[in-house]
């Protein structure tokens, strides 16, 4: 791994500024807006100094974002793809520069940022080849009939149109799949929204890298410079920046990934405008795992090999990291905790994404073990320090290094406390001992609503599995059969979202070319002359995308000519 | 019309009482639950009384539909088409009595509401259809690949799933097709979701009758009684119904038409469960109309021909009204106000809804006029009872009559008095006259969030219209050219819906099939075994849907087997 001074030898772009509308930002540098970046495997603060973003950045960027997206009559979805492709080119392009800035703030490894990246290029081009090919828009022609009686039937042509500049707030955890140029900002660019991200303090050097590779590539694909704007925030100016854009007047949607708490403040915020807007939040879950006695019967060791990589992926920092996990007491079910056991074992500390992640792992794994009846099956939450070089951290306070943890509690101490069922975000599960069947299900029936659901069954389990299934698919995006959540596949038929508080928005995905839907909405032309139509509503399809054409589905034009 | 006892005699079967689950609400009838509809055209009393439901009648209705819903597993979209047709036809077969005592209830003419009925059996024949043929449901498949490296691509299928129960709030202005059966009633249905409707208390008498019909309808297509319930509102239980419905944990979704005030009330509520639910509400609307230079100068007096007639239309108690109309200053504005005030002259007074809606109406008149620069050009605000049944009660205080009204102001005044922007319901208008082209154009950019907007444009006012539909798309759910806002096909590709206040979810529409989709939320099922996927997700395309494969729409099968 890079050090910090060797980053920022190769990196004399990173300047610690916003870049609003093609521009660094260049007003004051005021001490209580400086900010720095924090290595989580030493401890040790990053250079440079960042300038978290004034009032009057935050106001310039939605104001471009505004100019953009009225300069965009003229841009079709081609267009709005080559601006994708070149954003995916400009970043691959800052190279391993960018990989060692991430893995330096955020600890994660090198390997993982890299297949990141892949998977951030990769949902990039997806969204260049939806928009590309235009379906997503749901063009709906019924033509009219002006000789119907008793009134002429009128022409009507309904397609989704972009509601106009969105705010990104990104995650720590994905420091590049789900923050500068993550899905949400993709997918926003995708339906023709101008974007502005609010960087993550966590993450500043990797946001400010991006965020120079999406500019470029803006500037290259012949956009207005106002289609892109990235501002720093942190330290005294975190939430005032998120707060200014949310009420900004020119901001309308914003795209959230990360609490709870912070995603229903901001869609708090919005719905109090005077003119609410749209806010798309995904704010954790705790994924639920279901294994059946068949499963666990036939194949205990092969589950635990699976869940523990699961729990662990990211250091457990995934909005689907599976964090409870309902069995049936069986000696399958034990043979499954010692398995878990003795591979959480082997798995040295790592570093959490900052302080704040740790501390807050810290708190709950707290309050869950202080429940009664709460018991360390796995893994030991008091050694985190055990070795590695978070230790002398550690000690010192800082307690950036964590390591995983099995918690095993019995049904009935689960349903007696609710504090069982929320959200742990690390590498740690429960592990919910259920008595019988009735238990299991009673179980599944009293899940908040979460991403994903994930059955585990073996051969004889179908008639309990078709139970669980009627009663899960209710309360998650995603029902998982015989595999863990973790590995979002970037898919049309992906859903990531589910219902609150998952998401606030249970109709909505975050993840698939479906989530540029969540930057639209449809408009109906009546009776239009067809030059002042949009051109994917026009008689000739020549666009060739797919259409709903006086109710059949094709890919041709409109016969009756008007 | 029908005499109030002649319709009683003839509908023998309206008993004033909630329909719970199939049966016949029998609670208690106390003095405070009491309450009875009035003929808005003879200010009189109509039998019988009406029990409104109690919190025991709310929770059985909500409990019921929670079975219903989890009893439908094996019910198909073609089982729920079946449920419409047989709403449809149960509604046709109540004949010209609910026609009467629609007209009794609401003073609206017989044509209309045979009319009205007409759309609202078109209607459910339309979700049915959209049920039947199953493409609405947005079936993705992308097939999974064991052998891709690094790890395995997951088979993933997701198709749109129903929410769960639905409480529906039905609109005064439409006693059919916005009420009890109207299109959030049978789009929830054709979604997969059982009903409970808030029976409106200015027509409790169609509500009964209709719910009656979709009670039988229910029964015949075999599905279980809790799929549709209706509740008795009114007096001291009016609020109360909807509050309890809205919070009782078994309803998922809400369907709202009506005030602004009411639908803002219901979502905040929703949004402070403990497990917010999503609510649509459609809240009304000023629905601008632009008279462009050359449209006045060829087409005055049709223009003006076409607008009283929007404007009366329903006596002006329609949400997609023309409340605002911008012209610029010149000869053929004259001649369109001089028009449209010699049409209105003739116009006989009409009956309102009910007195709260005449109430509201005159004194959203008053607030009007009472801001200087503000005249009347037509009609007479002061002369609702210059004739006709309603003299003697306008007299007495009643005042259920209405005029219809055309106001005048410069749009200086307009810019300066924002609440000349707001929705005034009832038969008016108001002619906001700008000096130029810029001024025209800084009106419509000042817009709130509508329904419609229409332009009237004549040959040469091509570049005008370009500018004026640039902003307009931004702010109205639907674009009308040369037409008027009223008469709302259903179709397809028509969008009832806009953004703030118009509605509350600008992504939506109230109207056509693609209503449907407000019920419903995506679910993804990954690897799961075919025996568990529901129909629709299945290799084998039985149902013939459209249907997103790898990439590709089609109505075949998944070529690779897995």
């Amino acid at each position: 791994m890079a050090s910090a001074e060797s980053i920022q030898r190769e990196l004399p772009g990173v300047v610690g500024r916003s870049i609003v509308a093609g521009r660094a930002a260049d007003g004051p540098a005021d001490a209580e807006l400086r900010l720095r970046a924090v290595n989580p495997a030493t401890g040790t603060e990053l250079p440079p100094v960042y300038i978290a973003a004034t009032g009057a950045d935050v106001d310039r960027a939605a104001k471009a974002a505004w100019e953009a997206f009225h300069a965009m009559h003229a841009k079709t979805g081609k267009d709005r793809a080559a601006l994708l492709e070149a954003c995916a080119e400009r970043i691959m392009a800052e190279g391993d520069g960018l990989i060692a800035m991430a893995a330096a703030e955020t600890g994660l490894p090198t390997s993982r940022l890299i297949s990141e990246r892949e998977r951030t290029v990769s949902t990039l081009r997806m969204f260049a080849r939806a928009a590309a090919e235009g379906s997503w828009a749901e063009a709906t022609i019924d033509a009219g009939d002006p000789l119907r009686k008793p009134v002429a039937k009128p022409d009507l042509r309904r397609m989704l149109r972009p509601v106009g500049p969105v705010a990104v707030f990104g995650a720590s955890n994905f420091p590049l799949a789900y923050s500068t140029a993550g899905g949400d900002t993709a997918s926003a660019l995708g339906a023709g929204c101008p974007v502005v991200v609010k960087g993550h303090p966590a993450h500043p050097g990797t946001g400010e890298i991006v965020a120079r590779a999406l500019t470029a590539a803006v500037s290259a694909a012949g956009f207005h410079p106002g289609m892109f704007s990235f501002l720093h925030s942190g330290g005294e100016r975190e939430s005032a920046v998120g707060i200014e854009l949310v009420k900004h007047a020119c901001i309308r949607g914003v795209g959230f990934t990360g609490s709870f708490s912070g995603g229903t403040a901001l869609a708090r915020l919005a719905g109090e405008r005077a003119d609410p807007i749209p806010v798309f939040a995904e704010m954790g879950s705790v994924n639920p795992v279901f294994l059946l006695p068949q499963a666990l019967e036939q194949y205990a060791q092969s589950i635990a090999e699976k869940l523990t990589g699961s729990i662990t992926s990211g250091n457990g920092q995934m909005c689907t990291c599976p964090g409870l996990i309902f069995v049936i007491r069986s000696d399958g079910a034990e043979a499954f905790m010692r398995g878990v056991a003795e591979l959480m074992h082997r798995i040295e500390p790592a570093p959490m994404l900052s302080h704040r992640v740790r501390l807050g792992f810290a708190k709950r794994i707290s309050e869950v073990m202080a429940v009664p009846g709460v018991e360390v099956r796995a893994g030991s939450p008091m050694a985190p320090h055990r070795s590695g070089a978070g230790a002398e951290k550690f000690e010192k306070g800082y307690g950036i290094f964590a390591s995983p943890v099995l918690l095993k509690t019995r049904f009935e101490t689960f349903r007696r406390n609710p504090t069982l069922a929320e959200e742990c975000f690390g590498p740690s599960a429960i592990v919910v001992v259920c008595e019988d069947e009735r238990d299991l299900l009673e179980a599944a029936a009293s899940i908040q609503g979460s991403l994903t659901g994930s059955i585990f069954a073996g051969s004889l389990d179908t008639a309990l599995v078709r139970q669980l299934q009627g009663i899960l698919e209710q309360r998650v995006g995603r029902l998982v059969f015989n595999g863990v959540p973790t590995g979002v596949e970037v898919a049309g038929a992906m859903v990531q979202g589910g219902p609150w508080p998952a998401t606030n928005a249970p109709h909505t995905t975050a993840v698939g070319w479906y989530a540029m839907k969540r930057w639209a909405r449809p408009v109906c032309y009546q009776n239009a002359p067809e030059v002042l139509l949009p051109m994917e509503l026009r008689d000739e399809n020549a666009l060739g995308m797919w259409r709903l054409v006086n109710g059949e589905w094709g890919t041709g034009g409109v016969e009756k000519s008007r």
